[in-house]
């Protein structure tokens, strides 16, 4: 690995620095394990007691904490997004190797720009492109009149079914669906019989889509994933969802059919919504939330029940159910006291 | 796309009609974005409003909104149902084109039935016989000693581990995964031991299993999944875990070891039983909800917390967490009024 | 299949024998429907009435239940632990057969042991160790820079992305993933930008991992599994965390970033621990139960809700939202019972 120097990323990213400019860093490290060539950062205040004891080269840090800095000092006002850019410099994002690995298998009306790298034992059908730089990882299978846009890297294993259009620059991880078909079912005489999902999915630019993580494809029109969305691993995304431009979803998040997202929403680990909601622009939904009905103004929205000591929370339970009586009984004292009152 | 007319659907699946039987659709369209080509419907009243403006061709609608189809109505008794057979005319599923694709490996003591369809770089293992008009997608891994039935069909990257037994007309969604080990685990001197998972699965025949979906193998005998079920994305079905005929779940439930289900029961997104349960015909488990004792009788249970204000639901957990002390508190205020009462 | 005689198996596992040393198990049985040649079990108290009437060739019991065996008795201290034992010697975990499968693809600066077994259509990258008496199934990609140690079986379809390491006997499902990037993302001026993820994953000996769950690399320093651990299917861990020795979780369990959990801790179905969290040694969390901070003390932890009859739960979750409300009133009427008292 060749380093760079600090004066480098510093002028490239317009940074102020404190120290020597020459000091060259190779590698990113934790500040309580960054070894003498390392570039850290400092971003949570909770760790800001390691400072002093760093043997990073060079940290990353907001104006206040230049001067606890014992290495080089690159004060940036926002610490954290700018480290994620210099680590970039030294970590850079995998490039397309172009050509296609052996085993692949490529359908005849499919089309493959040449400077895409397309991984062993690849499958790719009928009417679907596969532009300039993108990388189709060892083992994904790709169906029929897809679109997988410029330097778009899927990783191995993915599945993408028929008829999804993704953007530029876009990441999927692992084991990820995207296109499958959604849950419509209606009930006949003898058993539940399947609707046709013929809708697709649309997929933006820049949208990251991680590791197992499903999306269906729409019933009628296509699903659709705006520019920019963040989703991490393990999520669903039912058929007919529209998820609005940077809007970011941790792991385990389930959206219901049919539920409209706003930009710029933010969705905890395991929250979710039920379907056919609609929800603004700006909407935090905490860790583990459920939303069961439309959300108009923007905020933060809450739901989660923090562990408890097991028979606390079970008595907490208990009476939970027995809710409804209390609050009657509640209010039967309250009644006979007023009268009690009007009496003296 | 060829089209059909409006008069051959009616006819085929005796539905009266109010308008021209010359009138032909070649698509599926939303009320609010169908062409003039779309065969359209309308099942949930919320959409009703859009009915007047629409311009499918034909609607599919209930007896009493027939009259405000602008094109051609299609009334029928049940307007989803009738819309999914008649979308299913337009949008055939996909039929199996016999044929084994580049890089499949099928193992010589497999059995493939000559109609059936193996995608490319397919694994099948020893002992397992593949029926007539299955289709068999890319990529797709099936172990030993399994049957996949008449015209099943296996998404692609689909896992099927050994001694799986599959009825007929089945779908498996893309990275489904069905006969992994169960989850048995025994204490010993020094750490967790496996448990030899023996039991196999047996899938009846029209059963759905969603992108992403574990259907764990037996223990000791096969975890069983009825005719019918409809299993969605992201579930996880535990080891020797019954689920009854026509039972449903929506995305990322999860039915824990050894928890029967009966027929026609419905479980909600997120939902969820734990081990070792038996749960009747019938029930209904809304969204989120845990089940965690047995269920005797039919009926719709729920145990989702709707999203609030984040700053109000802490305020409830707080108090939710004083809960019982709250309840003695109420109680013993009762006591003392009763008392007062008694000496007045 | 060969069967074992019982006596071989008490003298084997150092279990007392009633009844005829010279019996022959050939397979295992529930109690319920094993045949004459089947060795069973009870652990579980509330299968004891189904002792009386197996059929099994030999039970394996606590010393309390040897009488009520029809035939032989197998007297363990830990029965399901000795039945766990007793199983495995009737059904071995599978031997690597070594040799390449076809269409397997492997980096020629990969290193593969000449012991260990690769399925067909396996993908290896450069720089990855395969050590002796490894299993890798089919369709199963592995980045570069990793190692799969000995006797380490990975399912069809896994990933394994660059630089994991994973140690001996370890069994990971299908689908799984491991060492995909972590769900770092930081804002800038025109949307989330990548954080680069460059710590690996470092697996320890004797790890299980259940179909379709994930693991991502560190961000900068690997993520961490310790020995023994026991993980089922559909389990999110996320960047940074650390595992630690022979904890195990249940199915569809959330743990998010930078969390750290201590060795011999239990996490039900559904259940999950927010971010930067640090858990101790000894923990339980029962299903569905979220953590959302420290834990310091070893105990059990819960906070699911039991599912209710959906218009009593809908009242109990009115109630609980005013509940803030209801406490005040609750204090209102103490305090002036209290004045009412004070000027009695």
């Amino acid at each position: 690995m060749t380093g760079v120097s600090v004066g480098d990323l510093a002028v490239r990213f317009g940074c102020e620095l404190r120290g020597d400019s020459g000091v060259v860093v190779e590698t990113v490290g934790t500040l309580a394990n960054a070894h003498e060539r390392a570039l850290s950062f400092l971003a949570n205040p909770s760790y800001r007691h390691l400072l002093a004891s760093t043997a990073a080269a060079a940290v990353v840090v907001a104006e206040d904490d230049a001067d606890a800095v014992p290495g080089v000092a690159i004060v940036a006002k926002d610490p954290y997004l700018t480290y994620a850019r210099m680590a970039a410099v030294l970590n850079p994002p995998p490039v397309a190797r172009p050509g296609v690995g052996a085993g692949a298998v490529i359908d005849s009306k499919a089309e493959v720009d040449p400077s895409a790298e397309i991984g062993p034992n690849v499958v790719i059908g009928p009417g679907t492109h596969i532009e300039a730089h993108a990388v189709i990882g060892a083992g994904t299978v790709i169906g029929r009149d897809c679109r997988i846009g410029k330097a778009t890297r899927l990783a191995p294993n993915v599945t993408i079914m028929d008829a999804v259009i993704m953007g530029a620059r876009c990441v999927v991880h692992a084991a990820a669906v995207i296109g499958s078909d959604g849950f419509g079912i209606a009930r006949g005489p003898r058993g539940w019989e399947r609707v046709p999902q013929v809708g697709g999915v649309i997929i933006g630019d820049d949208v990251d889509v991680g590791a197992s993580t499903t999306i269906d494809r729409g019933a009628i029109e296509p699903t659709r994933i705006g520019n920019g969305v963040k989703l991490d691993n393990q999520i669903q995304i039912d058929h007919n969802c529209v998820i609005g431009e940077h809007t970011v979803m941790a792991g385990l998040v389930g959206i219901a059919g049919s539920t409209t997202l706003g930009a710029n929403c933010a969705f905890g680990g395991g929250s979710g919504a039920t379907g056919h909601l609609s929800i603004v622009d700006g909407v935090i939904i905490t860790a583990r939330c459920t939303v069961t009905s439309d959300i108009d103004t923007p905020g933060t929205y809450g739901g989660v029940f923090p562990h408890d000591d097991l028979r606390n929370h079970q008595r907490s339970v208990a009476r939970f159910r027995q809710l409804d009586k209390l609050a009657r009984r509640l209010a039967a004292i309250e009644k006979r006291l007023k009268q009690q009152e009007n009496t003296e």
